[in-house]
């Protein structure tokens, strides 16, 4: 039983992700968004404020993403506010959402994840998200973040003895359960020799260990579980969020995170849950590397243990620790501004038992997590979120 | 006796708005929160978390501006969002800081407004100011924020028999205040001549009808009455806020902006103050026009009224409802994330009574009120601070 009073995700929706030229902002929100509201059995109307994740301005829409992109739905007289911190812009707009309902502003609060990368030159995509690392001591001296990660990978090869074929094994993971998930970008099983031969990106990622340029939109309506009675389905509880900086200072190499580790205990004494008690994962492996990386952060398994891990088959719906699910920002598509908004539309359908093919069996209890950015090699920003039923 | 329960701007500090640069958003941002912090009697690590406020992503810095400018003060462990709403990104920053304390996340939250201008190329600079109106429906057919507020000149004009005169006198209030005001990007007055002999930009509107590209920076620091003992001077309550979003079906003409009175309707019942109880205004003043539109808007005299408003000395700061007594957007410069944040630098040093030759005797209470982006024809974002000593 549910009490009345708990802030729930009491709907969910989204496009599917891809590469989309031919659709633009507003094609791709109001289709997330009122797959969400009908899942939730409210009208636009009952929309008191919305929150938009969305990240990189690409295609000219460089200010107020909300205003544009939900003109017409119906929602647009009240506050619409755009949430950014790179890559976890989504993650944030959730946790602005649930706070406005926690603290009585809003009854209903809907966050929106929202991008669209197709359409813009491969140049501008590039300075654009290069702007995501320090512009002046980072991304001026060439720094990308497939470089970032690559030399993540290179590190966490010599410090652990990682090898290659457990990084492929990631991607080869993501690739197979995004074919089971209509609503990906890839729909296409590889193989890890197709990982393999896929043109070098940043030595060792190659092109299929890389989450892709995509569009796409998510959102989530939250109330308080009490509103949920119209709803398609059940409520899913947010339970735990937290957020935290990159904090350079305490930088020791790039083999792991720290400021995960920080930030999922946080969401977990929060939420009064032990991170043995959960489920299913939505991590954010925007590289291959990034995932057996947050595996052991997490608290997974050991420091070092991430690419046993992944081999073990224990990251697979059916495995002791499920994680990504959804196929991941790998195989699922990596819209900035969408990814962790779409993080918790696959964890409350995994929770309602509705993800079909990847379902993890008897889940109650889901963890996402979404780096954004970063700063003299440290994340800006780490958002986790916890949610049950 | 202020109540200890309340919430107030506790500390506040700025950097001087001008063209610089040879400065950095870290600089700037050091500056201005240094300032705040000594203002308010706290240190670095009392600070709970950060909202940003920044708009354009000029020079670079796409994403996180936050962690990048903030790095190296010491606050930058904690939780630091960047908010978007084009030039009311600061205004809304200062908002969701309020409402950290409010929901007791945060005993000390920091608002941050930050914008560098200067150093980008005049097409990236107008290309990036165009995303703040939609980009395919308004930017891609030539629309700019000059264009805009040149066309809603002639249509009050038209509409009001409003003089191009009357427009030039908040112009030249402004450069005359600015000239009061160590902080304002211009400290030379202007004469009505000398602002219709500059160039013209946008008919009916000239170059010194126009706010300026500046850069700056400034932070308020927010936290309960109680915790501001060691503040250097009093905090200033704040009382009311709103925040609305364009509302393109109630469009009549350009001649008026319908959400500010709104969004000021809504803070004014939230304070429990009548908007002729407001002691001191600073409003939107992107270009003389808007200051007109607001007088109306606002309430401070009927439809048409505005023009007659400025020329009788009215909003003067010894008048009977000083606007902008800053120097205004106009005076002080528009570094576009800033502003918000800096008209309410500004009020509570006129409520403290700290603003020397141009501060209004005996303020009490004060209004901020900001507009950000457009869509269709209405601006996407109004805020509006009301705060009281």
């Amino acid at each position: 039983m549910i009490p009345d009073s708990s802030i729930a995700i009491v709907g969910v929706g989204m496009t599917r992700f891809g590469y989309t030229p031919e659709r633009d902002l507003r094609s791709l929100a109001h289709e997330a968004v009122t797959a969400a509201l009908l899942d939730a059995g409210l009208a636009p109307r009952d929309v008191d404020c919305t929150y938009v994740g969305y990240c990189l301005d690409l295609n000219g829409q460089r200010c107020v993403p909300g205003q544009i992109a939900l003109r017409g739905l119906g929602i647009d007289r009240n506050p619409i506010t755009r949430i950014e911190s790179a890559c976890a812009s989504g993650s944030l707009a959730v946790h602005e959402a649930f706070r406005a309902v926690a603290d009585g502003r809003a009854d209903v609060a809907l966050a929106v994840g929202l991008e669209k990368m197709s359409g813009a030159s491969a140049e501008q995509t590039r300075q654009s998200m290069a702007g995501g690392a320090d512009a002046q001591l980072e991304a001026a001296f060439g720094i990308t973040f497939p470089g970032v990660f690559g030399m993540a990978a290179r590190r966490h090869m010599y410090r652990y003895g990682t090898s290659l074929d457990q990084i492929t094994a990631v991607a080869v993971k993501a690739r197979r359960l995004a074919a089971l998930n209509p609503r990906a970008h890839f729909s296409k099983a590889v193989s890890a020799d197709e990982v393999l031969a896929s043109r070098m990106v940043a030595d060792p990622l190659r092109l299929l260990h890389c989450s892709a340029i995509s569009d796409g939109c998510a959102a989530v309506v939250i109330s308080r579980a009490s509103r949920a009675r119209g709803a398609a389905s059940r409520p899913v509880l947010i339970r735990g969020l937290a957020q935290v900086s990159g904090d350079f200072q305490s930088l020791s190499d790039l083999s792991s995170f720290p400021e995960t580790t920080r930030a999922a205990l946080s969401a977990c004494e929060g939420a009064g849950i032990g991170i043995n008690e959960i489920d299913v994962f939505e991590v954010h492996d925007c590289f291959a590397i990034a995932e057996i990386m947050h595996y052991e952060d997490l608290g997974l398994c050991e420091p070092g243990g991430g690419g046993a891990l992944v081999e073990s088959g224990s990251t697979e719906p059916d495995g002791r620790c499920p994680v990504n699910p959804s196929g991941g920002m790998i195989g699922k598509g990596h819209p900035l501004g969408a990814s962790g908004v779409a993080q918790l539309v696959e964890l409350t359908e995994q929770l309602r038992g509705h993800s079909g093919a990847r379902q993890v069996s008897g889940a109650k209890v889901g963890l996402a997590h979404c780096i954004g950015g970063f700063t003299l090699g440290t994340p800006a920003s780490v958002a986790v979120t916890i949610v049950s039923i």
